[in-house]
């Protein structure tokens, strides 16, 4: 295993997830209005990344300058047209296809450009409102291949993107959308569950993988939504109970087999977690998803970005989803549910941990994850067989 | 020793005084007013405790849930009445008074509560407006065998408090308490003392064992208020010197053996330096102590709870000595005071130090708090035995 | 090489250039008009040092009190005319001439005064408006004899001074000032240039070793002032060209040898590079000089001190001058060019490097000063042998 992925000093560590993430995957990184006609710096798994666009088209370089350190993304395209990006300092201007320096700007047309002086590039995309980057060591397989469906099928499906920082490291973040039953009890008085009996809970969840092999669906079984707890009383408590008087909404029911929309995508789980630190959460009916990605940014922080997917069904019902979204959804659910979880997660205090029975999706991603990272090939040993041998360190 | 008690790195090591304070004592923490009906995180000794209430009762444990490492401190009372408290993040409930897990509410009343499935919880208590913590790892003494009598008893005593934190070891901040004449330059210039002579220096300081077993007595002699430096002049200089026209109070003079107080309370000294780091300083006649305690939060910190005790003298007596406290004592001497040394401790440079005749008090301290420290037994040697073979590291 | 000059864990290790600044040598610290009767702190090449005047004359010491590690910045001179500063703490006065403790105010007269009660007393000067102090090993030479001739001439020079802090390393700025082509390119769009022709870049630097043998003067041939890439276009390019119809100034110009002021003061270079990290760039008519000199405080940023100089020619011109200084030079010269340097080099990333031709100048100039440091004299060699045997760690 390379040195990336089992840093020394990590209170993770036992869990075989690298501090800095998984490699060899595509994250999205930044919204793409976000990025104008002034290059921008981000960061992803550690690596300091200078996004820009030249007539359009985007690209991806390493932030730091070969020749003397100067940050790229304080320099300009001084030659719109050609996808070149100047380093401030001294004008060394590399192509944002290659990498390579095509030119030193204060050293004369004749001047020599060796092979060194390169900056790393990067794959990039931009899709569904994120830019995307790619970082490892292998070739990029197609974003399209690496993502579902619904955010490709941009015809099919519409949606929005929200996005926040959070102060954590990115596994503490992942490991909170793993179907650990935190929900039920962290989200229930968020305005959108608050009228609603608490989620189901004391599930017995089942983690299987896809068949796309890239993830895990999580199934849940006999939950209840309430239990009486000797010496304590009930859970939830009366006082949090009385004014429940709504109906529950599809929380708590797994995927309906005979809606139109699984049976079209032939969508098998309500919840997943995909590779490389993804959830994709549905409604029943098919008609809804939503895709959390937690992009890992150093070791202390890591970027979420989060869409909501409505299947297209005519333009009054799409209309209705839009309003939905902008005057309910946003605040409701995005927003309040994720402050409520930013607080306790910000604040966790990382060490030895007590896995229970409700971490089981955690654990099982933790395993699947390890076993299943993409890794540069070493010579001689098929990529398969490499992970295949790997400990499952979540056990 | 423990490894807690020689840390390396630690400028201070030469005094054998532990970086993070002497465990298996009593400090005060907080004032009690300011534990509402929240639970509340504090620190000390390096250790993160969540303090809460339920129904008067205080309850005092790790703030480290050992699930998944959240804050016991951001979660609720859910059950009022069974001294318990909920993590905020998948509700495992802790009794406050074992630190056992006695419900994990996300998973039903029939989860197995493991042994392992505990938090340390700590012997807590409330006593003169403050909230006091044990930390340690043997059985907590009750706290009024460790503190002076005149905190405890409130129908002899009356008194006020006050506290802050101070950006420095506590090693800085207790040594600053050690007679060690810095007062009579430090705090030349306060309102309380800047129209009396400067307070008699240049004594000789003795340090006693007090009788108690618990600290140590100082007793001064042989004062002088100004003296004359061969090139350089008076000190107190004459500019500082023409304005000082009050009689001195009672400072530089030491305990009266006749007065009623002394006699009854078996007072032997002015100052004392108390375990583990508290100081208690009274006027000669013995009607009034100041008891000051240092409690270290983690090495770069300490926190710092400072009571004015009077002794109750007749209803009338008793409130004026609460106006002289209000509209004299608290800002003169226990704002000013602390904000002079304040400004010069924080900036102390920790390094080698020139102990000389001034700091017989902090020598004479260091050693007798590393010789008396408390520890826990170990197997096959008495407690007293430990302590009296340990090396004087202050020598 | 002693440990100071070469630290590990040091990305500017393979310079040779010692992290905190070169030892045995004169820096500006501080504009002289900004100590006042406060002693005041200042740091430099990672030391505390205390400055302060007693009648008039300038004192400078180790602001760390030996006896118990207070500063002594926030002391006085309680003595004014013995020049002795008082630690804040006890009292413990020192010399400001020697460093030694003649007093403990708070131990009497006949208090010991050992040997090892003292401090390091620091060689300080005030000149040219600036506090100057040599920190080293060695005794201090003349700190007219370390600095440019029209610095110590104030009959024949005058001038003004500006100055700031960096956030970066002193290595860093100092490389910035090596006549390595940045400021063509940097500084093409400031108010002064922008409607001028770019500078000549692309020029051949040579760096020869001044006669004083104090640093590097350097001479640069055949520079273009615009040049075609191919592939991408002209620099610069033409919407940054039209508008530059000015003439362009002295700049590119080498210096002029029959100029009456060069022939006076036998100046040989435009701009040279001076031990132990400054810079001198003149007009080519020598009228104008701008000195530059770089300060570390610590690894992590430097203070940085210009002058503008001009030669006294007559009343009216020098009123003429200083208009022009505080009109125009002031702003646009001396800070909008250290902002868009500042920007860049506070951000820059530390690590391997590039160096190309244009780092003809930073690879001389690191050399140099490597080969030339001036060193405390190992026993049996002098210093001479030890600088020649020095290996040039910038090849």
């Amino acid at each position: 295993m390379s040195v990336e992925r089992l840093p020394s000093n990590d209170p993770y560590a036992g869990t075989g997830l690298p501090e800095l993430g998984l490699r060899n995957y595509w994250y999205p990184v930044l919204a793409g209005w976000r990025l104008g006609r002034k290059p921008r710096s981000v960061k992803l798994l550690g690596e300091d990344i200078v996004l820009f666009r030249d007539r359009g088209k985007l690209y991806a370089l390493s932030d730091r300058c070969p020749h003397r350190g100067a940050r790229l993304s304080q320099g300009k395209c001084l030659y719109p047209g050609t996808g070149t990006l100047s380093c401030p300092y001294h004008g060394w201007t590399f192509s944002g296809e290659t990498g390579r320096c095509v030119a030193k700007l204060m050293e004369g047309p004749d001047a020599p450009l060796p092979r060194q002086a390169v900056v790393k590039s990067y794959p990039v995309r931009e899709l569904r409102g994120a830019i995307w980057l790619f970082v490892g060591d292998i070739e990029a397989p197609p974003l399209e291949d690496d993502v579902p469906e619904c955010l490709t099928a941009t015809a099919d499906w519409h949606g929005f993107s929200t996005w926040r920082t959070y102060r954590c490291n990115w596994r503490i973040m992942k490991d909170n959308l793993c179907h650990d039953l935190h929900a039920p009890f962290v989200h229930r008085h968020a305005p959108e569950l608050m009228f609603q009996p608490v989620f189901p809970f004391a599930s017995r969840i089942a983690a299987m993988p896809l068949d796309e092999g890239n993830g895990l669906g999580y199934a849940a079984r006999d939950g209840i939504n309430s239990a009486d707890y000797p010496g304590l009383g009930k859970f939830p408590p009366p006082h949090e109970t009385w004014y429940r008087f709504l109906k529950p909404t599809g929380r708590g029911r797994e995927i309906d087999t005979k809606s139109a929309a699984v049976v079209k995508y032939g969508v098998k789980y309500r919840q997943s977690s995909l590779m490389p630190g993804a959830t994709f959460i549905g409604r029943p009916n098919g008609n809804y998803f939503a895709l959390r990605w937690v992009t890992p940014i150093d070791a202390e922080s890591c970027y979420y970005h989060s869409w909501s997917l409505f299947r297209r069904r005519g333009w009054w019902r799409t209309f209705f989803d839009r309003l939905f979204w902008v005057f309910w959804v946003s605040w409701v659910h995005d927003w309040v549910f994720s402050d409520q979880d930013k607080r306790i997660l910000e604040a966790v205090i990382p060490g030895p941990e007590a896995l229970s029975r409700s971490d089981m999706g955690v654990v099982a991603w933790r395993r699947y994850a390890v076993e299943h990272a993409r890794q540069r090939a070493r010579a001689g040993t098929a990529p398969d067989n490499v992970a295949a041998s790997q400990p499952s360190a979540a056990e």
